[in-house]
């Protein structure tokens, strides 16, 4: 008799990211996203909306729930929920709300749960579909472009819990992202340019040419040409698509983490600021700091450095906050920041630093007085 | 410029399911679940006990907390946490609770969350590890018949939720099982028995040998032979852990679910009758009711339902219950788990009922006059 049983399973996902504009509009275009070719069922479709999408697009609901009636295949179980979004919604019991209105319109596991907004709104809906039923199909329709070019299509989920962002949280891949890029023409150029953050992100660590893209266009992107924006959004949406395809590790076993790259100061910072910095400002000021300590440990040459922080600066981006300089029991509290990325992360810490523009190298330890000197250099530059 | 982009991942699991005995005693064995082969980092490793085993068995606190100083490469970074087990006890309270407990003692993902207890404390401690830092490492040592046999072996976990039985819950594959006869000793024959009902029911839909073994020993698993009781927990486990391994669907993306036979019934019963009935009773029910259904579909012949029955009998399982009478506006209550168990797995209705024994097929849909049939038969039969 067996006194061991091996289980072994290899559990697939496929999904697409679809660029657009307008989808709302057509109600053909639609029902693509929620009728499987061939379906004789009728699909059970729950929609959500952030508020702030909703009071920008005030025709977004009634072109949604329009469709209802007249589009055989899909019922729109009720109307349209418009809840409030932004970090300080992301937490645990704003989601058992969702799941709880999940439960009474009896959305099943083939349902789908439609999400139409921005990062923490589209983290939130889809932590509680993910959960509800042990995982319902989601939808979703990221209205921002740091949650179209990076947040809204990756593979995982989570609301902030006991002050740790993200401590809740599960994998869970969606059924389908669309990019509607008609959502980017009512936001402000401070929104645009933090959600660019994740773009100069992931040039600076996988791609020197759309570095190169991303500092000629800065004028363009200030004038707010939409044609560029979209080519931004659509070639770092890509980067983060080959990524998880191609990792070999999408569900984040292993300790390293490419993506996260400025991340273990963005999301302390990002805390410490109280929802006063954006995402993506946070991401900037980690990408300054951990270039200034690769170009220290000479990854990066003098020029290299230096084009990192003009491009941040040219988009408006911050290198250096006040809230740095926070001090607890006489240590900066940024600095806490490391073992709690370690913590989330798991295993030993691992921080991605660019060894030239376009590559990336891990290291697993970091020497807090370079982080420090850091933090002085960027001070001084940025009070001058 | 690429329009819409694919995501395709495949995301690999697997871990052993270990048949022991009295592993708490060895300090060696406990640290091959905790300690992979090489690894030079500590391992953090935190313990939950359900209370009622820890009350069994006096002495295990002090014996997992004695390795702890003696053991390199773990390192138990809190005193085992004792806590309720139980349905009532599995709700997301008690689940939030274990993650704020995860998250004061600084788990990580690759910490290892260690779980000992019943079906439904593994349950509640292994869904709070699964939605802490998107999953956290667990190992799980199931203590009763059926969590055994069965539920501790799973991909799955859950909790209770708006009065729903397993709403909030994720697919995580544990990194280990440790069945450890050890704990079977000090069970209730009622709920050894209880557990015994998951073994009827895959034994009926999987496996005629392992059927007539099962009919060949009731007289021995009454007077409590532990060998029996070990070599039919076995079996039980490995038939779960093939399918599990074998059917294509771990995480249950299609509608077929062969392993819940007689379940939309017993998740009903167990709900209604409020914690009176164990699981395994409940499915006892399930099964007597979808038997008899089968029989008057053609799909198993008297001689073959009788066979069924008498097993349940034999093991003094219930195929009757007066909760099954229990009328709301009219109709019976216990129907609406048929809409239940639909709406909880998604998609169309698909019911397992067995063609012949060993064998099984899938049905659509539900004639509710023949279940309410049923009831009457073994209402009158129950009270001869």
């Amino acid at each position: 008799m067996s006194r061991q049983l091996k289980i072994k399973i290899s559990v697939p996902f496929s999904f697409n990211v679809i660029f657009a504009r307008n989808v709302f509009s057509s109600r053909d275009f639609l029902k693509n996203f929620f009728i499987s070719p061939g379906s004789i069922e009728k699909k059970k479709v729950i929609f959500f909306i952030e508020d702030t999408v909703a009071e920008s697009f005030p025709d977004i609901l009634e072109k949604i729930e329009s469709f209802d009636s007249k589009t055989k295949g899909i019922e729109l179980v009720h109307p349209v929920f418009v809840l409030p979004g932004g970090e300080q919604n992301k937490n645990i019991k704003e989601a058992v709300k969702i799941c709880s209105i999940l439960s009474k319109n009896k959305i099943c596991r083939q349902s789908i749960v439609a999400v139409v907004g921005g990062g923490a709104f589209l983290d939130t809906v889809c932590f509680a579909a993910s959960i509800s039923h042990r995982g319902v199909c989601q939808v979703r329709f990221p209205t921002t472009v740091v949650s179209q070019c990076d947040s809204g299509l990756g593979v995982k989920n989570a609301v902030n819990l006991f002050g740790k962002k993200n401590f809740a949280g599960v994998f869970f891949p969606p059924s389908a992202v669309i990019n509607d890029f008609a959502f980017l023409k009512t936001l402000a150029p401070r929104d645009i340019n933090s959600g660019l953050a994740e773009a100069i992100k992931i040039a600076v660590i996988k791609d020197s040419s759309f570095f190169s893209y991303l500092e000629k266009n800065t004028e363009n992107i200030r004038g707010d040409n939409s044609p560029i924006l979209e080519k931004i959004i659509v070639r770092c949406a890509k980067l983060h698509a080959d990524h998880i395809s191609d990792s070999g590790d999408p569900f984040e076993f292993g300790n390293a983490k490419p993506l996260d790259f400025g991340h273990w100061l963005a999301h302390k910072l990002e805390s410490m600021s109280k929802g006063k910095m954006r995402h993506g400002e946070a991401v900037a000021v980690g990408i300054a700091t951990d270039s200034f300590y690769a170009m220290k440990k000479g990854l990066l040459s003098k020029g290299e450095f230096e084009r990192i922080i003009n491009i941040l600066k040219s988009y408006s981006l911050p290198i250096w906050t006040p809230f740095l300089g926070k001090k607890s029991k006489g240590r900066l509290s940024i600095l806490d920041g490391i073992a709690e990325f370690r913590e989330h992360l798991g295993g030993k810490l691992s921080i991605t630093l660019p060894s030239g523009i376009g590559s990336k190298i891990e290291i697993n330890k970091i020497d807090c007085k370079i982080i420090e000197d850091a933090f002085i250099y960027f001070k001084t530059i940025s009070s001058k």
